[in-house]
């Protein structure tokens, strides 16, 4: 079966490839053997090749935050899923045609849904939707405040607000950004800067907002802060700034805004093995309702990994690129 | 009777001083008369008479954020309060011989103990006792650390930790304030600096500090954070260095650690009449038990505002000045 491996840290395009390996063989008595259908590349996969991230792997490594795909068999001790289940792997490694992998490690998606889209779940829309429901209780009409609007966890947080009805106010950078996010779904979309929350108030009439999603950290923290209501709260996720999370003691005493983190990888681990099946349910369903829908820019086959990953590199792409390992998938 | 009153803002000793006016006359319905038997001068007394407190007065004011008093007489409505009941004065204003006060507006202290130290009660010892119970459960041997450690709040904050058996690390600018915050009971004082975390890991022998206590703000905060327990919550109260409170991105995120404040006034507000009367009656206690003693500078009469407000307002004084405007209390 094929792999991609990469031998070297380095530009995806330049140092991953496509390789033969055996076959993984029968799953253990508590393991399957999974078809992967379809995996994305994230920025998260580029830094992990480029040698970027947090973690760096030992060489030679397999890249592959996400993917999606079919049980083919199970092993003895398995009971809660059969051949022919659809699964999220939630693991790493998983750009490969087959992969064999403890069955703790995969999690079953009971609707029948788009594998494309399916295969971006894990990560993004995931963060979204626990950020949106895990620090405050909104309600339709509530509304809640980001920055770094355009990102993949932004644009899945306005798909998942908007289907509730709950009301976003979009921070970003650039004016071009204003109108496909209005599309998605977005309430206001806002250009950052000093005047934030002046601005805010005005076009949201002086709505409380309780929650401030911050992606950016920096003086971005504090002005999300100053945005809230009352008791708000901000939560970070992110440090595109790579400065420290800033907020005025006037905020934090007088107006009792707290600042707390988002960490998916922590948030899964406290969790319980139903709580995180619930999680990807609902999110299953919204994929299956049309609801949440991310943008593909192209879908390659793995022999055209090297195009892929270039492809995936590009600055302005207008969506993901997602590679289906054995073939196209619908 | 004598009250003391200030036409404009400006230095205590210079602008206000002691005046003679009408008697407050019999208590309505719902009121109190309280002859005040001490006040401390507080910093936000002599910031109230400058005019730069966050509000300011209309002038002629009469200053006074604290006192205790006993209960002269009582309204015909007023059944929880009698003649002779001792009282904190929970508003403010109190600085003159007697006050006529709605009973909602003072709380009986049920212990006989120490005026002086009870009418230094309200404010500082009530933040302390809060920080220390509000926002971590703290057993015996628990580690908490707090900066600023030589200020009001932080030496009643070393003294009820010290009482419960938590252990404290405190974190000071300089190093002559050492000595005498041991000797108050703080079990570890160092000088702030950029490698806090690696010295606060040693003190401790690497105790898993969960509340950190910040009255500075600025770079000061993400310090103390880096000295906490993955989960821990930095509360801040103060704003001594005048900059955003900072903290690291991944502190937040990876780490887990979250930011709050704490205001007196908001909580107080949050709270029920018992649970308020529960709290004082709590540090009541402390104080008749010893557990709670504040150092006093000296004690002066009211025909001595003047002298009282000058030596308020020296840098080392070695305690707080109060005033005792019914005569020497004991």
């Amino acid at each position: 079966m094929k792999i991609i491996r990469f031998n070297a840290f380095g530009r995806g395009h330049e140092v991953a490839g496509v390789m033969e390996v055996d076959d993984p063989g029968s799953p253990a008595e508590d393991e399957v053997l999974v078809e992967v259908e379809a995996f994305p590349i994230n920025p998260v996969d580029l830094l992990t090749i480029a040698g970027t991230y947090a973690s760096r792997p030992k060489l030679p490594a397999i890249p592959g935050s996400e993917g999606v795909g079919r049980v083919l068999k199970r092993g003895a001790d398995v009971t809660h899923l059969k051949p022919g289940d659809r699964v999220l792997l939630m693991g790493r490694e998983n750009w490969m045609q087959r992969k064999r992998v403890k069955a703790a490690e995969v999690l079953a998606i009971g609707v029948e849904a788009d594998p494309l889209q399916l295969a971006m779940l894990k990560i993004n829309p995931a963060t979204a939707l626990l950020m949106l429901k895990r620090y405050r209780e909104l309600s339709s009409g509530d509304w809640l405040i980001q920055n770094a609007a355009n990102s993949g966890v932004g644009t899945n947080l306005i798909s998942l607000a908007n289907a509730d009805g709950v009301r976003s106010v979009n921070v970003v950078r650039r004016s071009e950004l204003i109108a496909p996010l209005e599309s998605l779904g977005a309430d206001v979309v806002l250009i950052d800067g000093p005047d934030l929350a002046a601005r805010v108030r005005e076009a949201t009439q002086n709505a409380d907002i309780a929650l401030g999603i911050d992606a950016v950290a920096g003086s971005a923290t504090g002005r999300l802060a100053e945005c809230l209501a009352e008791g708000g709260v901000v939560v970070n996720y992110g440090l595109l700034s790579g400065e420290p999370c800033a907020i005025d003691p006037h905020q934090v005493v007088f107006r009792q805004i707290s600042l707390t983190g988002f960490w998916l990888v922590k948030h899964l681990g406290t969790m319980s093995n139903d709580e995180r099946a619930a999680l990807y349910s609902e999110l299953g369903a919204r994929v299956a309702s049309k609801a949440l829908q991310v943008k593909i820019a192209a879908v390659y086959g793995i022999d055209d990994i090297k195009s892929a990953l270039e492809h995936a590199a590009r600055e302005a792409r207008g969506g993901k690129v997602l590679v289906t390992p054995n073939g196209p998938v619908s």
